[in-house]
């Protein structure tokens, strides 16, 4: 079935850099309870690695979609905080996103001509005295619940042109058609140990169509696709496409990292079977 | 006091390996909240050991009945996600329970013959598309949403026998009545460095009356029982029944599993004080 | 702008050392939800080190401004769980505390003459049988729900005088007058490596007023203060007042405590600028 909302009322998400069971996290749900206490508030990642920008862009870009037309959408991954850099509010494809200026907001609205982006100013509703450390607390806090009340985003500050935002180039694979192959990179490993690369399906698909594949990582090349992990023998290494549709390594009940001695930005290499 | 509900209000708990603060559980938090959007949502646990049926199967039984009559409990321990295992709705004591057929479910309708079982097939409700690797969000968080919203566990698939589904056995002691001795296993070593057996107080009061009893573990002879951890000087070994009635072994404001460099798995003996 | 609260509906906020994702917390949820169905719960936070109280009452003294006036707050650090030990309800500047009397509750209150105390002792509030080794679901989850439904601070217990409370000096930094210099700790070191100290904004600019100064920490000495992580390079270290107004020393998108070799308890020195 297709995710239809069955309303729209407020909804905030936070994600963050902070840690699970962070205090960080905890206030900011305080701060929000205190201005709009019916507001739902959803806790959708905060274990992105500190400051990394570039997977906080992915994780939004990737779940989204997963959650009510009209959520609003706080990614605190800031490590510019403090600065002068811009507050960010974004609109798109109904949802709402507010980050830092720091490359975050150009990972999600990459592909989508009709966003709008506004540059926020609103000394008035942040906390007071205003820290140069935790803007989750004093800035990030107060503007979702504001939003969530039903203040209109074009009270919040000034438009931009998309690209006005600062950016952020998607790590990508290189499609080498000489030696037919892609060559990308791990972009994460997660809880369960699994390798996740930058090479989607749809890339896949384009440069070899039908063809079967071979993956080379750490050393060690890995024969063919699986569609899912127990298709293999308990302990095995199956390379199969994930929830998000990227390639992924893993080990079936096992850790692939520690298996294949691997780690984010090492390299993979796809290529047509031999 | 009784824990007597209040109300009857849909309740959604998660459970799973996914991790504190993974984005696996705030997605399903999302979907949950786009479909059924006034249900309550609690994180029961998601620090359970990964593909950990076992430990899965016995959290649930443990604890669901400090939740209210009518919640549906959510178990996301799912090494064989994509493959033709089933997806099984409990109902038991008045309780929900959706969880892959692997064993988790056995864990916790073993005593309850009142139990009812069914074997879901709902692909109508499923997301589109489905993947094969992320049935938290495509499956599970569906399934429990159209539970919620009232949809009668009869309409979700077809019943089975509690003798068809996946068995795990619980990890009993052994009673030895010639050594007059009960040998466990440690099952958990929690956050506090506490060592948790699979020996319930029901089972040594059973097997040694009223005598006083020894507890061998790590090459070490333990003396005695105490009631709570302070019982004993900070630093200090102590050994009592936990809050879960297993026979648990723990140092006071210390880390027993460093102490006494114990892991999950290792053996414990119980015996009559010489 | 200031904090104010938009209503007082009742929130219960959780934080103990029971660790994020634990089902401990997950179970107290559960509890409140059966006695108190539309109380909201806020996870303010797990990561309090293991039998840490001091770490404990500054978290709770620093933070609980976030949240709604009305609010009850709930503490579980609790080595002395199941002994003699008082429970404590707190009422202070508008909020409910509920913590073992172990200290935690003389750091909130410390300079509050108005705050009220009552040493809790509602049996038949407990749940039955009463564990003497969670505490958290059986006493403290339960007061807080009766305390959410309405129920009056004052049938819960006798009144005790904030003399008569567990004490715990907070760890206080030393000033030396003759060095001219102040001798401080560090009392965490938090998710992003970054050092925090027991020396306030207040105590520095009242002991140096005017002047520049440097920090001894871990064999270097670092000059001058800076006001967001951002203002130096990436990978040098920064030393400034953080959100909670404490003097931290942190490395822009590093990890101080390793660069540095500092932990916890480690000394600190501000003198200065020669």
């Amino acid at each position: 079935m297709k995710l239809t909302p069955a309303n729209r009322a407020a909804l905030i998400t936070l994600s963050s850099d902070f840690g699970p069971g962070s205090h960080f996290v905890g206030v900011m749900h305080g701060v929000i309870s205190v201005l709009a206490p019916v507001t739902r508030i959803i806790d959708l990642c905060h274990t992105i690695r500190p400051h990394d920008r570039r997977q906080a862009g992915r994780l939004m870009a990737a779940n989204y979609r997963y959650f009510p037309a009209g959520s609003i959408h706080v990614v605190v991954v800031d490590p510019g905080v403090g600065s002068q850099r811009r507050i960010i509010l974004l609109k798109t494809s109904g949802h709402y996103f507010l980050a830092p200026d720091n490359g975050i907001i150009s990972l999600i609205a990459t592909d989508t001509p009709k966003s709008l982006v506004w540059s926020v100013k609103r000394p008035d509703l942040y906390l007071t005295p205003l820290s140069r450390t935790f803007h989750g607390r004093d800035v990030f806090a107060p503007l979702a619940a504001h939003l969530a009340l039903g203040e209109s985003p074009e009270t919040m500050g000034r438009r931009l042109e998309p690209g006005e935002l600062a950016q952020l180039k998607p790590a990508r694979p290189l499609l080498d058609y000489e030696l037919k192959q892609i060559s990308g990179t791990v972009i994460d490993v997660d809880h369960f140990g699994n390798i996740i690369t930058n090479i989607s399906r749809e890339t896949v698909n384009n440069f070899f169509v039908d063809s079967a594949i071979t993956i080379d990582i750490g050393g060690r090349q890995l024969r063919g696709l699986a569609s899912y992990y127990d298709e293999v023998t308990p302990g095995s290494v199956v390379v199969l496409f994930n929830s998000g549709e990227l390639l992924e390594i893993a080990v079936n009940r096992g850790r692939a990292c520690d298996f294949l001695q691997i780690k984010a930005d090492d390299r993979v290499i796809v290529s047509e079977m031999g």
